[in-house]
């Protein structure tokens, strides 16, 4: 066993508003959410983040993605827009070593981001 | 042909400080940079955002994410990080409709991220 948080939440040993789960992916509301709709889609993979995603990963990629996209549709957020964001390292505050793409929406999102 | 900018920029015919190109990806900088580093990876193919992203698309995602990869690397941004953002729709933010991926660093990025 890792001490990797997201790891945990993954296999349901830390608890969290989980909303969706599959084989691959699960999807859990961020705890202190930034935006009427801000979910963390990850991978059950421990992969560190979209740095370390290889080519053979580009299906679990997509996954993540069409997640999120389903998830933007049933947060009813499709239509009026959300952002998606992921951290790579230091300067970009990665709080989490477990690759994690973030869904915001739900209100108006400002520019530049972050 | 349409009248969308970044189809332009991939076919050449509006001028962009390009640092990439394959076959199917055109990197270039964004003309109003957040960051040191502020790059806008797209496909070729005209794809209005990551919302219509399709399953068979995967590859094409993944090769976004690739090149993003490798211009972190070349940007040297790779070790002090960078944050990966796409916009969907008006809330977002989106200005052009042709999917983007922003990569941005070489400074510390804020929370939330817009």
């Amino acid at each position: 066993m890792n001490d990797c948080p997201f790891c945990a939440i993954a296999a349901g040993t830390i608890a969290a508003d989980r909303i969706y789960e599959d084989e691959e992916v699960v999807a859990f509301r961020d705890i202190n959410p930034q935006a009427p709709t801000h979910i963390l889609v990850i991978p059950r993979e421990h992969i560190a983040s979209a740095a370390e995603l290889t080519r053979a990963q580009d299906p679990l990629w997509g996954r993540v993605l069409h997640v999120a996209q389903q998830l933007a549709v049933s947060e009813d957020i499709d239509a009026s827009g959300f952002r998606l964001v992921t951290n790579v390292g230091a300067d970009a505050g990665q709080t989490v070593p477990h690759l994690h793409l973030h869904l915001l929406g739900g209100r108006a999102m400002s520019w530049p981001p972050g």
